[in-house]
C-alpha cells in the first residue's frame, strides 16, 4: 500500500513545470523572475497545508510544520527548484514537491509527527552565473565563505551576496543549523543503474567526491606534410593518450576493487591550431575523477599525474600544466537513515539497491550538520539536465512512498 | 663559385617582401590589389632583364626570354608569388625571385642558352577563396576542370573563371603546354631536415600524395558522475584512440620500410558537448596520410579504417563517417634533372640531400606535362607560412647556384 497520491504528486511536478522561460523548456535559472515564480507557487502549496513559510538567512524557502513534541527538533525533507538551462521537470524539482506530498499524506492520514518538518527549497543548487553551485545548502551548514559571496557577476557585477538578498536571504546573518536531526532527499538517478537493474529504488550509500584536473600540453606546430614522424612534438596524441590511459587505469581499479564507485571521464579536448594539414602544437583537457572511496580517488589522481607526465616524455612534448581545479571529499550517508529507507522498501515491497550518488546533491552539505541521506528513483536512459529527463508517475510514487514510511519510521525513533 | 649573385637575390626577395597587406605582414592574397602590385614588380625586373612578359590563358605571369635554337623547346623555372595570409618572405617567392636571378647571371656571364628560358609565377598556388590551390600549374597542365572554373567565392559570388580574367587570364582558351622540356622549382623546405641534417640542398625525390580521412563518432552523451565506466559510449575515447593508434602504425610502417617516405597527422579534434562533467556523445577528427609511394599510403588508409572500427568497437560508440575528403597521387622527380641537379652540388661543393617533398608544390602539377624537379633550401626551425619563416641570404645563394649551374647542365643535352 503506497504512501503516497501518486496522482497528485504527478499533477504538482507538472504544474510547476509549467513555469518556465517560455524559450527554453524547462527552465527556472536560480535568481530570475521565473524562478522566483517558482517559488511563489510553492509557498501557496505549503500555506494551503498549513506550514509557516519564510526564507532564511542563505535564502533557502522554507516550509515548517510544527511537530508533537517541540524538543525533538527537526526532519528536513528538500532539494531544489533552480534548473540547468533547457532542464527538465524532475532535477531537484522532484525532491521539493516529494516535500508537499509529504505533508499532504501525514494530513490525511491525520498523523502528527514529533518533530517538527521542514520542506526545504534549497537555493541554486545548480551551477549559477556565480561560479558555484548549491548555495542554499552551502550557507545552511557553513560552507558560504566571504570570498563566495563577495563574487560578482560576470556580465552585471552583482555581487552573490546582493543576489541572495534579491531572493529575500539576509547573508550576513547566516547561522550553521544545529536542530536538525534528520535529513532525506529523494532525487532521480541522473545515471541508468536502475532502469538497467529494473529497481525501483536506489537507497544512496554516499555522494561521490570530486577531483577535476586541467592539463595543458605544448608541443611544436608543425607542417602535417614536411615533418617527419620522428622530428614532431605532437601535443595531441599526449593529451590523446593521456584519455585512453586514464581510463584503462580507471576500468583496472573498478575491477580490482568492485566495492568502491570509481569513474574518470576526459569531457574536454581542445588542440591549436586544429587545422587537418598542421601537427598540433598545443593541447588542453579536463580529467574529472569521482568515487565515493577517498584513497580511490588520491590514488587514481596520482596515477593521472604519472599518466600525463609519460606521455609527454613519450611524444616529446611538455607537459605545461597539471592543475586541479576542484577537490571535494566523498560524503557517506548516515547508516541509520539507509537503515530506515531499506526497512520502508521492503515493507512496501519494494526491491532497492544500495548505490552511491556519482552526482554532487545539497545533501552532501546538509551530511556536515545532520546525518542525511538520500532516495534514487529511476531516470529514463539516464538523461538528465534536459527537457527529455524522465521518471513515470509510478516510479515517482514509489519513491516517495518509501520517503513517507522511512520518515515515520524516524519519527517513531524519538526519545520522547 | 657560386653562380648566383646572393645579394642581389637577397635585395630582390626583400623589395619584394615590402609590398604587402600592411596589417599583416607578408600578405600577397592571389587575385588581391596587392598581388598585383606585387606582379608589376615582378614584370618590370623581367622586362629590365629584356624579358618578353605576358599572362598566360591560365593566369600565370610568363616572362621569357628566347633561346639560341628554337627547336631546342622551353626550359621553364618558377614558383608562385601569392602567399597565405601572414605568410612569410620566402615559401614560393623564393622560387620565382630565384628565375630572375637565373637570368640576371647567364647574362652578366654572356651566357646564351640553346632553350628559351621561361620564368613564371605560377596563379594561386596557396588555396584561395574557391577552395582550390595550384590554379595556375592545374590550369597550365590541363588539372583545371570546368566545375572548378564555375565555382563561386564563397563571399562575393565571383566565379573563378572571372577572377582569372581579371588577373589577365583567359580561362576559355586554356591549353596543356607540350613544349617545356624541363621544369625547375627551388623552394623552402618548410620542415626541419636539412637544419637538422646541417646540409644546404635539398635534391626533391619525389612530391607526396596526400589522403585525408575525416571520421566521426557518435556515443552517448552522460553526466560524468552517474554514468558508470562499464555503461558508457565515451565518443572522444574512441577518436583519441584512433589518433594514437594511427601513429603507432606509421611508426611502424617507417621502420619496416624506410625507403618510403610516410606521415600520418590527427590535425583536428573536436568533441561535443566538450563539458568537464559530461561523458562526450560526439568527436570528430581528421587524418591526414602522406606518402611518396601509393601502395604505402593505401595501407595505411586500409589500417585507419580499421583501426576505427575497432575503436568504435572497444569504446561502443558508432563510427558515423570515415570519409576521403582529399586523395592525390604522388608524384616522382625526373630521374635525369635530379641528376642535374646532384651533379651541379657536387661541382659547387654543396652536399645534399636527396628527400621527398611532404608539401605540395605547383612541380606536382607540372610534372605532368615535363620532366620536373626541385630543389629544397634550408627552413629555420622548419618554420613556414608565418611571419618568422626564414632562411639565410647564404642559404638562398647556394640553392639559385646549384639551380642555374643544373639548367646550364640541362641545356648542354640539347640535341642540337
Amino acid at each position: 500500500m503506497m504512501k503516497a497520491n501518486q496522482q497528485r504528486y504527478w499533477d504538482a511536478l507538472m504544474e510547476l513545470g509549467t513555469i518556465t522561460d517560455e524559450a527554453l523548456p524547462y527552465t527556472r535559472r536560480s535568481f530570475s523572475e521565473t524562478f522566483l515564480k517558482g517559488r511563489q507557487w510553492i509557498t501557496a502549496r505549503m500555506e494551503q497545508l498549513g506550514m509557516a513559510v519564510h526564507v532564511d538567512a542563505a535564502g533557502n524557502l522554507v516550509g515548517r510544520l510544527e511537530g508533537a513534541d517541540k524538543n525533538s527538533g527537526v526532519i528536513a525533507v528538500g532539494s531544489h527548484s533552480d534548473t540547468v538551462p533547457g532542464g527538465g521537470r524532475f532535477d531537484g524539482v522532484a525532491g521539493v514537491v516529494a516535500g508537499l506530498e509529504c505533508v499532504a499524506s501525514l494530513q490525511e492520514r491525520n498523523i502528527k509527527l514529533k518533530h517538527t518538518l521542514e520542506v526545504i527549497d534549497f537555493l541554486a543548487e545548480e551551477p549559477s552565473e556565480w561560479g558555484q553551485s548549491c548555495i542554499g545548502s552551502r550557507g545552511m551548514s557553513g560552507y558560504l565563505s566571504d570570498d563566495i559571496l563577495r563574487s560578482a557577476h560576470p556580465q552585471t557585477g552583482e555581487q552573490l551576496a546582493d543576489a541572495i538578498v534579491r531572493m529575500g536571504g539576509k547573508p550576513d546573518n547566516l547561522i550553521k543549523r544545529d536542530d536538525i536531526k534528520a535529513f532525506f532527499e529523494i532525487h532521480i538517478e541522473q545515471g541508468c543503474v536502475l532502469e538497467n537493474e529494473a529497481t525501483p529504488i536506489g537507497v544512496v550509500s554516499g555522494i561521490v567526491g570530486i577531483i577535476r584536473v586541467r592539463l595543458a600540453f605544448r608541443g611544436q606546430a608543425a607542417h602535417a606534410g614536411t615533418t617527419p614522424m620522428n622530428m614532431r612534438s605532437d601535443a595531441l596524441l599526449a593529451a590523446a593518450q593521456t584519455a585512453c590511459d586514464i581510463r584503462q587505469c580507471v576500468a583496472q581499479m573498478a575491477s580490482e576493487t568492485p566495492e568502491h564507485y570509481v569513474v574518470a571521464t576526459c569531457g574536454q579536448f581542445n588542440v591549436k591550431p586544429n587545422a587537418s594539414n598542421v601537427v598540433p602544437g598545443f593541447a588542453e583537457i579536463s580529467v574529472e575523477m569521482r568515487s565515493d572511496h577517498r584513497p580511490s580517488m588520491e590514488a587514481l589522481h596520482k596515477q593521472l599525474e604519472q599518466i600525463a607526465a609519460r606521455a609527454a616524455d613519450t611524444y616529446q612534448v611538455t607537459l605545461l600544466s597539471c592543475d586541479t581545479v576542484t577537490d571535494t571529499q566523498p560524503v557517506v550517508c548516515a547508516p541509520a537513515l539507509m537503515t530506515h529507507i531499506r526497512d520502508a522498501s521492503d515493507s512496501l515491497g519494494l526491491p532497492y539497491k544500495v548505490m552511491p550518488s556519482g552526482a554532487g546533491h545539497d545533501a552532501a552539505f546538509l551530511s556536515h550538520i545532520s546525518p542525511s541521506a538520500m532516495i534514487f528513483v529511476p531516470s529514463k536512459e539516464g538523461k538528465s539536465h534536459c527537457a527529455h529527463e524522465w521518471t513515470s508517475a509510478e516510479e515517482l510514487g514509489q519513491g516517495v512512498s518509501v520517503l513517507i514510511d522511512a520518515i515515520e519510521r524516524f519519527d517513531a525513533t524519538a526519545k520522547n
